[in-house]
């Protein structure tokens, strides 16, 4: 096991039987008759990754005041969140033309675009249909409202390309939308489910919601900074892609016109795609990203400050100092 | 109102009302507050088609024998449908590249691929999310498990192409799962929301599973032989994308060698698909199709007698008559 790895499951140790009993239900719900499904289900099960959503929705189950659900549904309920996040990423993966996704080729690498959209239709499709199964319709109802939100975010997100003067909010709304929406509600889900009020569920929401629009900023960093080795995936896509992420907002914001005139080129200058460093080494070239850099890890910062606040509301126990700790990881990762 | 429209209005008499309230909730299902998002729904709000999936729902409700959901619902489960269908049509055309859907841009023609496959997706969570207001889960259960019929049965699709030696039990299979799948659980609904047995359904599940499959058969042979003015939407995408569709399949099996890596050629021969008529045209020079088409008809024909058989079960009156009428529509339509 790597550093990294290791550092990751001691902060879920105290919820490790429930992630192990969530990833019998994955690995189950993974399955399908279909040979030309099930080459498909097998491949991306390699794709296991930090689990960190099913993993909220575990610790806020266990740090919950009030009575919590049955341990067979919660790793139902914990799974249906992989399983939309693992549809998201089949997806985003087509529409960012990503090479590798944690080591191991993409689908629509291994496969086709084809392919790849069915198959993350087919996780969705999957995933609702396992939230049929449990006793109450809370999980369909939270899981299929976010999955809009989320999908109206990467709307929004492609409608936005190359936009260098977008505001910070709506980069934020996105983000959140993309990201924090489904953190949200694996935190709500776990404060809830079988059926609590909303109200119970929207301070864990909130912190969820604030935690994952800071994983998404980090997310965007390791994009821009990152090591492809140690990220484990492709770097550099979003300025490929158009993306103009949060430190190139503030980056180009604080920027005179040369330089302006300069960054939109390292996004758009035909060919630049194909040379020694690409488009991610051009911009790195032409500007000094630093300062941007550091003003959108100061924004993650304030955003987990925020949410740590919230888990004063928990109830002193092993799982809100995983939740807290948690915080950290998301903030500090690379990869 | 042209002719073809006429006809089918006729055929939906009975249920004229219900179908207007369906396109109510439909229209509003298709709003945003993302304008990025209510852009393409309102240009995907032009593809209207011949809606016979809600017109099915809204048809077997009236025709059953016992007593039927409210109509407020039944308005809400036939738009719900509808939905997932539009949602299938948005990632079709992404899978197959077809520039038109009933005379209009198809949304990865007007935007591009990205945007479809996410407005897709959009389509699917709302109509999942609409189902969860209902007031039983039978209608999130049914649906969310078709849709997994739907994509493996894609998946299995693209898997064969080129196999000329597909057994026809295969295309079979998989032209049931794409489109005789929602057909059955449309009408399956019909006759069971908001709770009824899933012996009530049986019959009428299998009616819509058979006709469906007659539907794709037909559609196929459109393909193959249609006019790309009546048909309203590209031709010859089949060829294109190495579908060997039935009336193919049936060709293939009765010619010589020579005919057979003839028609091998027409659908991967390199540039053929620059050439006049494309690789339809090749195709249907290098053989005679028309043995394969009449057998392909007849297995249509069979399929809309057998499901005509089961009509029986209904007790008489106007619905049983419309959907006696709707499955000659299905076999004798050109678009």
């Amino acid at each position: 096991m790597s550093r990294k790895d290791a550092q990751l499951q001691a902060l879920v140790a105290p919820i490790a039987n429930d992630l192990a009993a969530m990833r019998e239900v994955l690995s189950d719900a993974l399955s399908s008759d279909v040979p030309a499904v099930s080459d498909m289900t097998a491949h991306i099960g390699r794709f296991r990754g930090k689990q960190l959503r099913g993993g909220l929705v575990l610790l806020c189950a266990h740090g919950r005041a009030s009575e919590t659900a049955e341990r067979g549904d919660l790793a139902v309920v914990s799974a249906i969140v992989e399983l939309i996040h693992l549809a998201t990423l089949v997806h985003d993966d087509v529409l960012d033309g990503a090479d590798k996704r944690r080591r191991v080729a993409s689908v629509n690498r291994r496969w086709d675009n084809q392919v790849a959209v069915l198959l993350g239709d087919f996780l969705y499709s999957r995933a609702f249909h396992l939230s049929t199964t449990l006793p109450t319709s809370l999980v369909s109802q939270l899981l299929s409202q976010i999955t809009q939100e989320i999908c109206s975010g990467e709307i929004e997100q492609a409608a936005g390309r190359y936009d260098f003067e977008m505001p910070v909010e709506n980069y934020e709304r996105i983000a959140t939308a993309k990201t924090g929406a489904l953190y949200g509600a694996a935190c709500e889900l776990g404060m809830r489910y079988p059926g609590g009020s909303e109200f119970d569920g929207a301070e864990m929401r909130a912190f969820g919601r604030e935690l994952g629009l800071a994983f998404q900023i980090v997310d965007d960093l390791i994009d821009l900074e990152g090591d492809e080795e140690v990220a484990g995936k492709s770097t550099g896509t979003d300025v490929e892609d158009g993306k103009v992420t949060l430190a190139v907002l503030h980056t180009y914001r604080a920027a005179e016109a040369v330089t302006r005139a300069a960054i939109r080129d390292a996004y758009t200058l035909p060919g630049l795609e194909d040379e020694p460093g690409g488009r991610l080494g051009r911009l790195l070239e032409v500007c000094d990203m630093g300062p941007g850099i550091a003003e959108a890890r100061e924004r993650a910062r304030e955003l987990v400050d925020r949410a740590r606040a919230r888990l004063n509301r928990l109830p002193e126990g092993p799982s809100r100092e995983a939740l807290h700790a948690l915080t950290e990881f998301v903030l500090e990762r690379r990869w």
